[in-house]
């Protein structure tokens, strides 16, 4: 057997006990009883640490130079290329650091859940202070390895390829234009009559709805399932994708959008290439680009009006009790573009959501970058969520910097990939619409023509492509801004 | 770290590994789409070769040298014991004979699943002789291991510490009066008047109904669930275990006693002693103990009249559209204890199931002893089924010697269970009648007095005590089929 073929045999093995904890994440998240909670902990921090003794086995490196000798065709060099990238990430750190993160993470994280609630920036510092630290030492090793800077090196985990030069200027561009476009919205908007939801949605009309407009995206029901769990994720495996939502039955829209965003996820997950599953170039090429496709799905397909009109009619089906006017079709478009600041992300419209993570980027880039300390950052918050929404955060941390997840357990170089998903959304959109009908399939509800699209174009080179050469062939050309800008513009003066 | 608790160590890291075998197997055969059933396939058996690995690793046996050279507490002594035993059983058979069975019995079991329905006995004959074959050789190994017969050897997997020279005096004794008792009930059930269900039991309904019994039975929600599958079994883990059930929406009675069942294995899962969880010590004794306690729910308690009477309020309370007199406690008492001589054993009824046992128990013995040979068995098959039941299976393979799964994979030495489970159900509820007013508790909806009474008694001693100990210590004698007769006696005439 070649050493080539040794990577990828261990590399399915290494796929096989993914797969375990994938399902037993799921579980836990979606179905185990509250009492079963400590023994499944247990079982898969003891999964986790042997998929790491895999994926840094000893023999690797030795098979790694010899495959690098074989003679490889272009698509097997990319998948050693992607195996390799997958095994010094894997290697780089030493296991005492990562040992000390992984605890830091966990207490940091376990104890911000109550600290948040309590607006307790001082408890939340002390344990954050240990997180940050060691997120700089990795920052400074990865960096040391690759040749990049500390922050770059974070990113590169996220968005291979992408770096904060370019994620400047990207970002220095929509900053120039978007807090007056979102003000000339909000002025705009502010005269529009709206019909909020009254009465009881029940959950399982809901579920309905919701699996019918699945339908409608073609989700493949023999490979994945719809489930609730308290915060909504896209899990499992290729071949059995786990897509979640919660219900609130006060209203539908929001848990209606939120199973079409994870749709997108999911049937990215289930068009990659079967002939690299279980190995690094049969995943996902990054987490800017399988953003891209949930809000391909959420903000370019789900949001325009001719699917508005199919969600109007499928509602009204399901909700026929219901005052009719809330699901005309008007109406739900102006729920479903309504511009609003405010201060979470999560909750953040398409239009402000860029800020949100403009804010937390230039933050963490400072933080990991070693030019401002842990403790400046409420401050900056508050600066900066000013100048971009109008909004103070002063003395307000649950709603500022302590709202999110991410910086609890150290992930740091995450968030750019949202806005970068949403721009690279607006540009395969653009692509699109120069080879496919895509309005006409809407209005038709007949959406193959774009997902056969964004299968060949997307879904099928899983890994295969680094990021940049995926959008070029895609698009004719490198991420660029102006298909975002051009995107809101359009949709929202 | 003394050797003995780097076994125990060791016995907990196998365990987390089980534990996420349990939750795939659980996923896999409740909720999983049928595409994704080839990678979990796949992905469990990287595990279980995994789990394999971890038993028979090499260390151990220093280990269980120095261990036994250590001063241990009593507790610690048969936890060792059970250690050692498990051991034994996965190191003593080569690698090459266990998995030329696996692969024999799993196309063994594929095809079957075909065969049975053509009654394709020819077919299934071609490859069973393999797997007797490989069992024979199994039995072979284990037995010269253990100073055992070869049947005996295989029985050892599953009631350690029973040997055929007792089951052949037990079940000799049955033979004497079973078949006479059987025709004297059915004569005797054959003038009573049976309403029969008709029209439609929704399953969310009879889920509601089942639930409200599992809570009656103390079943531990906090740390299990009820769902469904198409062949109900009790999975998952004691911390958190997972029970099924199928539902016929013709009927609701079959569903009911059948949850009833699983929630009695369930409960002995949850109540075994977490002080050796994750050890073999703290889990249960045997498959025939493991049987007593679902038998003990089944019949000992639920068939009780106490208990169809609240089966009898429950019922008409969630069927309150339904025929009430199809759910008076007389009616649900007589479909509950109707007696029928037929072909299948997993469709036959407390009184004739231990022919079905034993009938089977005499094959395999002689079989895997060597004294007949794989093709006599449909003629003994007809043969017994002729003297104990009064039917016939000739030419009819499907609903004679292919009806059950076990032996197509070679698990010979399972069936014996099923009757030890229902005798020593018996002989506990005798016992327990001495200082516990089990009459009074079950008609009072109130079962605490009983459910302590099987917790201090057989829960809570998980392995530490052999079966003959445990059953003596409860009971104060060992397995004595009279108690099993006179139940029956007691029940029936």
């Amino acid at each position: 057997m070649s050493a080539f073929d040794q990577l990828v045999q261990h590399s399915k093995k290494v796929s096989n006990f993914k797969h375990l904890a994938a399902i037993s994440g799921w579980d836990q998240a979606t179905v185990m009883p509250s009492g079963g909670n400590q023994a499944r902990s247990e079982a898969m921090a003891e999964l986790s640490v042997h998929i790491h003794q895999l994926m840094t086995a000893p023999q690797l490196g030795e098979w790694f130079d010899k495959a690098q000798q074989e003679e490889l065709s272009n698509e097997q060099q990319a998948a050693l290329r992607e195996l390799k990238r997958e095994w010094q990430q894997a290697t780089v750190l030493p296991e005492d650091l990562v040992q000390a993160k992984s605890l830091a993470g966990s207490k940091c994280e376990h104890a911000w859940r109550k600290q948040r609630v309590d607006n307790d920036w001082q408890g939340f510092e002390a344990n954050w202070s240990e997180v940050v630290n060691l997120s700089q030492q990795e920052a400074q090793i990865r960096a040391e390895a690759n040749g990049l800077t500390r922050y770059d090196a974070m990113l590169d985990l996220y968005e291979p390829g992408t770096n904060s030069a370019s994620l400047d200027v990207l970002f220095a561009d929509v900053k120039t234009w978007l807090p007056s476009l979102i003000d000339q919205v909000i002025d705009q908007q502010s005269s529009l009559e709206l019909v909020s939801p009254t009465g009881q949605f029940h959950r399982a009309t809901q579920k309905q709805l919701g699996m019918e407009v699945m339908q409608l995206l073609q989700f493949d029901f023999e490979h994945g399932r719809l489930d609730e769990s308290v915060h909504p994720f896209c899990g499992g495996v290729p071949t059995d994708v786990r897509i979640t939502t919660r219900y609130d039955e006060s209203e539908f829209v929001q848990s209606l959008m939120g199973i079409v965003h994870e749709t997108g996820h999911a049937r990215y997950e289930q068009g990659l290439p079967k002939a690299w599953a279980g190995t690094p170039a049969g995943e996902a090429r990054s987490m800017g680009i399988h953003e891209s496709q949930s809000l391909f799905f959420e903000m370019q397909v789900a949001r325009s009006e001719a699917f508005i009109g199919h969600l109007a009619r499928l509602a009204q089906k399901h909700f026929a009790e219901h005052d009719p006017s809330l699901m005309s079709r008007t109406n739900l478009q102006r729920l479903y573009t309504q511009v609003k600041k405010d201060f979470i992300r999560v909750d953040a419209d398409e239009l402000t959501y860029p800020a949100h993570v403009i804010l937390r980027y230039e933050i963490e880039k400072a933080l990991i970058n070693g030019e401002i300390k842990h403790t400046d950052v409420p401050e900056l918050w508050d600066n900066k969520m000013q100048a971009y929404l109008g909004l103070s955060t002063k003395d307000n941390y649950r709603n500022g910097c302590m709202q999110d997840i991410h910086w609890t357990d150290g992930a740091f170089g995450y968030f750019p990939s949202y806005t970068l998903g949403a721009m690279y959304a607006a540009q395969f959109m653009a692509a699109m619409k120069k080879t496919v009908d895509v309005d006409g399939a809407i209005e038709s509800g007949e959406l193959s023509p774009i997902f056969n699209w964004l299968s060949s174009n997307i879904w099928q080179k899983g890994s295969l492509l680094n990021t940049d050469n995926l959008v070029e062939q895609a698009t004719g050309e490198k991420l660029n801004a102006s298909f975002f800008k051009q995107h809101l513009m359009s949709r929202y003066l």
